[in-house]
């Protein structure tokens, strides 16, 4: 099998060459960092990628985890690399110095979350979700839910999860049932059900903390009546005992992929004992969980970049080793076969591999900047940046989603029938990304907020700010030859999303909202194509300087394959807009006139 | 469960209404069957697909086939199917009457393959298989192998295969090294390996018997040293018994779908003692089985639709069950939610469903009606139909093929969180439907055939009558009024398809076949659109008819829904060909160039 399932050349070249991440390190939260330190953390993870996550990916996937008794067991290794993340920081990575964290820039854990995630995704997300969870009680918990969780949970030693979804209510968080009834005794009687919870309950942890929403009994309806809850598995008794606090794991799902990690299902407070912990203040749940879903959807973006990445290096591999036909030049079969990466079609799919990953992660590490720059900058610039990472963060989960499935497609595709096959990892990878188009909000609640929300907000500012962003990357590769074309078709790129933003908020001012939102997806897919193509000429700019003045050979490679890739994307994908130009430039409301009865026959 | 997996409605509107199969009813050669006879037809297949294959497609996935001891077990429902197979006639029904064959048309058969396929994909090879090495015989083999196999194969006891791809030749025939020795004897000795052999060797049958690829010692090298052989895992020996003919069964291959069809590597004369017996002449094999291969790949575009209209069925259930959210319009958390199929993003992807399933069947449907009048038609006319079969045949594979995977996608989709578990069967077409763009001749393999063949042969003969064809239907169309825009747009459609093909005629003539090829791909998903926009325009003719006559209210929503499904292909389908267009007009080499060294980092 390929040891390979990253290319650690290209993160170097995006962190330290495109993102400048030293330059983090002047500003004084980040000052005790440098180079070599985040040398040593990315060399950390990938030994740990290697050496504990990536040998059993697969084997995680043919033991899945098990519901015996209400109880979940999961692979062995999930303990041994919580331990691993404990003790090596990985969980309290961005937590401050004062809480014990490592006070790192969200530009390089957002890169060691890609090594690990594309060593073994399912094995990756135990600790990001712990991560996820103490980040949201150290943003607005207590004191004491501080000092009571926290510490555990960077530990390793207990599970963190966030829990919102619930049987009638996927996608629509107005309708949570879930009940929290005031005490009086510092806790909340919790009551209710909840599904679709990753690492809900296993035995690799001592514990399991719940971030979970629930609505305070007498709370406002819909989304302005949510609370938070800490909700713990087991609480700590009295006597400073673990006990169990009627959190009951009602079952697991059997799933298509991203088996490794248990889905679950919870009961909360059969006997009427569960017990929450308010987080923050009452019915602010639904704004405080938000910190935590855009960190994970972002998580989502990496995995889904992870994965396609894993499986571009399994075909890259088998594409140099299978010998398969000849060029159409030379179809003497009495010359030997060539290997099948000579063929152009291969290279086809192999380039819009590249295309794909290398582009979704330069726009998750473009938001990771974002979101390191919202913290250190100055007040006056923190808006600014705050402004941008919302606006891209549902951008930043979908293109690597959607386009991460097509890519393992690819990889999948270069094997022929042995992709299709268990022999290769290439079928697990396909199975393990569908979820990504699903979790932390599907493709379409993504397109959705992206329109509805996000485009419109403060009357369009981060859109605007988005466009300055776009057009500052245009105006520097004008300056260099080989980038122009490119960065004329960009610019006619964001012209058009510019022209289609218009037209649309026309239809929203026009008092049709259902309208302006009908094609609120392949708004997301048009946008997400041209904020990949800035990134690739982003990447474009370093790349054209890199191949003038590259060292070795090697180097040299490196550089034009990025060419390559770049060109690829310009030549194959970014084109696609037109389509859906075409396409969204007519709100002619088909598919709000559907009417149910006409599927019927 | 959802217990439709076809709309029966949609197959009576493209059999009569669209491709009028009574017409067929008036050569000879189908003059013994009528309308009456086709339907009772159509309603034992929908029986036959809803009392036997559908209860256990969920059971076939789950359970296997196992390889113990070098036996193959499949489930038992395969013998149940494969007996009234053989009883009903389907495995002959194509063949003449003196064959004690049914003398369908393949029309009509076609349909019920499809109905087959999407009650229970891996169930339906069986006979498929079967029915095609039968064929075979049928067309090229002697009197003497036609009354020794046929028989057994149309009574639905012995198993027949297709046997070519090896370990060292997937894609590339020319390549094969399975020898033959000719005895003198009337047999060959065949020494070899065989990979990928769909149902290869089962306990539900008493024999398999292989239609295989070898070369006769002393053959020239490449595909014109390959003859085709049948060679029985069983041989008659002189006392009329079945015994061994050392065809051994190495292995099974573990797939990500399509489970209950087992897929085997064969070895072949380990004991030297496996027997061939040559169908036709020597060193014409390949062009035999490129008649099975092309009847096979129709009936890969016929799997992949089928699979796709049981997800959009199961799909579509779901979205009219489930509550969840509110429009735009009325957010009001106090009002019930919603069935989702009132959200113009669910209704999108069904109607995406509908597009693609519909467009593809008639397509798959409309080169069936060729392939019946290659055979009835006046001796003047039979060129003509065997060039537009010839030229769609590949198309028909690969585009339901490719866009079936996105069709079943968008269905799983629909489910969210529930279309990634199993306990809702979207997961498994999913997983089944992924084999089709490779089984058969990969995407890549059929985007160099209609390219660099097809669309080359006779002069260009077949496309110009292609295009002949397209715009016969554009002139109807243009005297309906609401059809007056969508078949402009499938004029300028195939003007752009006409420009593409010179420019890359062009390429090929100035002497660079590999630059020529390199975009073959594309150049077929170009194709497909407009392969399929022109099925919908013929389909749309019809529709509006029945729109205005419609006898009853259902049957006006069955063509109100028909014309929402081909507004959709024109308004979200049919935009795609700018991009591609974009792209095949610019012969770069970008893929050429690409070097394997700039892979590499």
């Amino acid at each position: 099998m390929a040891e390979k399932f990253v290319s650690e050349r290209n993160l170097k070249f995006l962190l330290y060459e495109v993102f400048g991440a030293e330059d983090l390190c002047t500003y004084p939260y980040f000052e005790e960092h440098s180079r070599e330190v985040f040398d040593m953390v990315l060399e950390t993870a990938l030994k740990m990628g290697r050496n504990l996550l990536f040998p059993c990916f697969q084997e995680m996937d043919k033991i899945p985890p098990e519901f015996i008794d209400g109880e979940v067991t999961v692979h062995p290794v999930v303990k041994e690399f919580m331990k691993a993340c404990g003790e090596g920081g990985w969980i309290a990575a961005n937590a401050p110095f004062e809480l014990e964290g490592q006070q790192l820039p969200i530009l390089i854990t957002a890169t060691c979350r890609f090594i690990f995630s594309a060593a073994n995704y399912s094995a990756s997300v135990y600790p990001l979700l712990t991560a996820g969870a103490a980040h949201l009680i150290e943003a607005f918990g207590s004191e004491e839910l501080m000092s009571t969780f926290i510490p555990r949970m960077f530990s390793g030693e207990w599970q963190g999860t966030m829990a919102l979804t619930e049987p009638q209510a996927g996608s629509s968080l107005s309708d949570i049932t879930t009940r929290a009834e005031p005490t009086g005794e510092g806790y909340y009687r919790i009551r209710g059900q909840k599904i679709f919870i990753s690492a809900g309950d296993h035995d690799c942890a001592e514990n399991v903390i719940h971030l979970m929403l629930a609505k305070i009994k007498g709370a406002p309806a819909g989304i302005r009546g949510i609370s938070l809850f800490v909700v713990p598995k087991k609480r700590i008794s009295e006597s400073g005992d673990l006990v169990p606090n009627d959190v009951n794991v009602a079952g697991i799902y059997h799933k298509l992929g991203y088996r490794g990690a248990p889905i679950t299902q919870l009961s909360l407070g059969e006997n009427n004992d569960c017990r929450g912990y308010l987080v923050g203040e009452p019915h602010q749940g639904l704004p405080y969980m938000f910190q935590m879903m855009n960190e994970a959807r972002i998580d989502v973006g990496i995995g889904a970049a992870a994965i396609a990445s894993a499986a571009y290096h399994a075909a890259l591999e088998y594409a140099r080793e299978r010998p398969q036909g000849r060029s159409a030049r030379a179809k003497d079969p009495s010359l030997p076969q060539v290997p099948i990466i000579q063929h152009a079609d291969i290279k086809r799919m192999l380039l819009f591999q590249r295309a794909v990953i290398e582009g979704s992660l330069s726009l998750i590490l473009q938001c990771g900047l974002y979101a390191d720059m919202k913290h250190v900058a100055e007040e006056a610039e923190k808006e600014r940046y705050g402004l941008l990472l919302d606006l891209l963060t549902g951008v930043a989960k979908s293109y690597p989603s959607e386009m991460g499935v097509h890519s393992v497609s690819q990889g999948l595709q270069i094997l022929g029938g042995y992709g299709y096959c268990d022999e290769f990892p290439l079928e697990q990878y396909y199975r393990d990304a569908r979820i990504h188009p699903i979790h932390e909000g599907t493709t379409g609640i993504q397109g959705l907020d992206l329109l509805g929300r996000k485009v419109m907000m403060k009357g369009g500012k981060a859109f605007h700010l988005y466009g300055e962003e776009v057009r500052k990357t245009i105006s520097e590769a004008l300056e260099t030859e080989r980038l122009r074309p490119h960065a004329d078709a960009l610019e006619k790129a964001l012209v058009q999303l510019e022209e289609v933003t218009a037209y649309l908020k026309g239809v929203a001012a026009r008092g049709n909202p259902d309208l302006f939102l009908a094609d609120a997806t392949l708004y997301l897919e048009f946008f997400g194509i041209a904020a990949i193509g800035w990134q690739w000429l982003k990447q474009g700019i370093i790349v054209v300087r890199g191949m003038e003045a590259a060292a070795s050979e090697k180097e040299k490679h490196f550089y034009q394959g990025k060419f390559y890739a770049l060109r690829f994307f310009f030549a194959y994908e970014l084109p696609k807009m037109g389509g859906l130009f075409e396409r969204l430039m007519n709100a002619d409301g088909l598919t709000l006139e559907m009417e149910e009865a006409f599927f019927r026959d």
